[in-house]
């Protein structure tokens, strides 16, 4: 029997890999630009930082840790008698923000705030697999935090901008406001029931709004509040005359006001220069699932590719509360690396890699000439090239059938006529063509290609 | 209370980020210059993958995870009746090796062999914790599978020089064959205690030749045999010299004069060309602790830095034949990232990452300025300089020092009269000195650093 991996998870090819490293070094260098630090976090965390952050839901999909040492004999014996501390105390991290937010508070006297700080690693969830969804999955976020000024949120709009222009993605960016969501709940007299509309607001998409109106019925919201709600929600227009509406909707809500005020802020420092590629748009219905986002949210999605949003982010005013560092506000990014690939992939968006990959493959034929090549070899890597030589003294029909394979641009025959002569028969693979070059002149000949 | 970590895990910070990324990077470089591609795999593995691979030891130290859906309750009344498996089926990888070999039989139909894949990812090994031991750890593999020719030893031997050259680590090579260890337990009458033999002598260095030769006794070895051994593995001298000696030893086993052969023929093709700067030598004492060797192994030792070796491997004839692909010859390397970083650290060999970290700070003077100094960062960035605008209007003070803190090597200063004159006062932190200078001026003066 063939040997498997768990569902949900993958095996990256060399080709995968390719294309997903360009994703995270594009990714990284514009982090990197703006002055953003690497920094790692381990891959389990003890559940007593996990627990609790997602909601029960997220709860459930944590994977945990066995205790080490545990023997399963006496473990059947004894678990009657067990604390389920006895059995697991680790996880394994479900996202980068909560061990973001444990990073800050451990080591808060290290850190010079602002801290801009990016991570790119794999998080796990124990999700039911299915198309685009895995159990393991890398995130790609930057995060400030201890500053509350809106620039902050300018530069990762900017940040956005800049990575997707890179990828040759178009998209749109929509913003929000949890604070604009506080107003709805405000003036609808609900404001206690901020969570429950934001949880049925986030749904708007994928269940319509027939049963968002349903679900804010069952949670206790009155006809007349629902009305309203929807009003605001099925509103379209430009970005200015939503904001006049919802001036007029939040006269009741100093809450709902600031909202407006922090949007407009974004919006006027943003006009004063010009994104790249990017539209910004204002989308009252964003509401975003997790809970401690506490003002500015934001969503982007392709233009051109039907998949769900491929970088969210936004405010949280108290995150490091629950480690017991209060009062720190940050806001930031994630970027989805899985959907941008895939994107990239429909759209064929990927660069050709062939110069990162082997250039050069030098035929073996035998003994002294592997001697040679050697010699050959080491100065051409020298040179920057790529470079292998076929380790077996095989049929070249095998080592042809290797280079076409591999995709290796060029061949390069040495035999006796060629070492006699110092000369290299160099065979472009995709041209067919034979030159003999002397060994100073195959950097030259390959770069050229 | 503060939160924390696992024990034996550990986060990184900025600084040690650039640090590692340093390493990985240089060992990346090389694999790709030498045609190697890489790959990655899932953290968790099938169990059925993992155990029974690292001996019953290594069983004890793989991180097992609880299957998702398991509610505590009604665990520890339904336990008895569990079978392990209803409990836990994954676990997290715990070398590079085996996911390979498994990852090699799974895709064998996309695979072009010989297959020279690299791989760097982390592993995780429930171990006791102690000064550079740790749960969580990078290793970086390099391994040439489907070819069983002595090029591909060479070809990695030269990997190896390249990789600690380039990190500026003198280092010495130690080449063994796992032959010659069966070599010696042929002459001695006790071929088929070669594993028994193969771990008393790896713990040569550990516990010294008497404890090595009692520890053989119990094994049942005779005195004679025990004598035998003893002797080769104190001989000194050069390699050409204890080659002679272990040919008159090993007349009688065919087998230990393969083992020699291998080892003569990696000597002389590797002296057709020179190292650039590590010492290859041979060492009868070097074991290696993993059963799937089964021919050349190597170890590798920093000259100026008392550690364990940074750097080991060698080359396995079956390791796919327990997943069912039978008769494929391997052979690889794996440098330990965390040792190498603590060699570079106590050598002070790290590069100034100055240029890779922001390059100038923009102070912020309020509105007005914010909204220039926007314009003129995004110039900066786009002509390549990491730079960034501090996000707050505070005292400028606060702002200096967090540029301090930061070791930012230019802070910008644009005021009313830099905005009127379209200069920027940029102050070089090291020198305190202050110049005036026009936009377009700003790369060269900060690329002059």
């Amino acid at each position: 029997m063939k040997p498997s991996i768990p569902k949900g998870t993958r095996d990256f090819s060399p080709a995968e890999m390719q294309r997903r490293n360009f994703i995270f070094d594009t990714i990284r260098g514009v982090f990197v630009r703006y002055g953003f630090q690497q920094i790692e976090t381990p891959a389990m965390e003890n559940l007593s930082v996990l627990e609790g952050k997602y909601g029960e839901e997220g709860d459930k999909l944590l994977f945990r840790i066995l205790n080490s040492g545990i023997d399963f004999d006496e473990f059947k014996v004894e678990s009657s008698k067990m604390k389920r501390s006895d059995i697991t105390e680790k996880g394994l991290r479900y996202d980068l923000t909560v061990p973001f937010a444990r990073y800050v508070v451990q080591h808060q006297n290290e850190i010079t705030f602002p801290f801009k700080r990016f991570q790119i690693q794999p998080v796990w969830r124990a999700d039911r697999p299915q198309r685009g969804r895995y159990r393991e999955f890398y995130q790609c976020d930057a995060d400030v935090i201890g500053s509350d000024s809106l620039l902050n949120e300018v530069e990762l709009i900017q940040i956005i901008d800049e990575v997707f222009s890179h990828l040759k993605i178009p998209v749109t960016i929509k913003l929000n406001n949890r604070k604009i969501l506080q107003g709805f709940a405000d003036v609808t007299g609900e404001s206690n029931k901020i969570i429950d509309l934001t949880i049925a607001i986030d749904k708007l998409d994928k269940i319509g709004i027939e049963k968002v109106k349903e679900e804010l019925s069952e949670k206790g919201f009155s006809e007349n509040a629902i009305v309203w709600i929807e009003q605001v929600l099925i509103k379209k227009g430009n970005t200015k005359e939503i904001l006049v509406v919802l001036e007029n909707y939040f006269h009741a809500s100093e809450t709902g006001k600031k909202g407006i005020s922090e949007i407009e802020n974004i919006f006027s420092t943003i006009s004063n220069f010009k994104l790249q590629t990017s539209n910004l748009e204002i989308d009252i219905s964003l509401a975003r699932g997790l809970n401690y986002y506490t003002g500015a949210i934001l969503e982007v999605k392709a233009n051109d590719v039907q998949i769900g949003s491929i970088c969210g982010g936004g405010r949280y005013d108290d995150l490091t509360g629950i480690f017991g560092l209060p009062n720190v506000s940050g806001v930031g990014i994630s970027f989805g690396a899985d959907r941008i690939y895939d994107v990239m992939n429909e759209k064929n968006l990927f660069p050709d890699f062939s110069s990162e990959s082997t250039q050069i493959l030098f035929v073996n034929f035998g003994e002294k000439e592997e001697m040679f090549c050697l010699k050959l070899l080491a100065e051409v890597r020298k040179a920057g090239i790529n470079a292998e030589l076929y380790p077996d003294r095989v049929k070249m029909k095998k080592q042809m059938s290797y280079a076409d394979d591999r995709k290796i641009p060029f061949v390069a025959f040495v035999g006796e006529e060629e070492m006699k002569t110092g000369k290299v028969k160099l065979k472009d693979m995709s041209k067919g063509e034979e030159s003999l070059i002397s060994i100073e002149q195959i950097p030259d000949f390959v770069g050229r290609k």
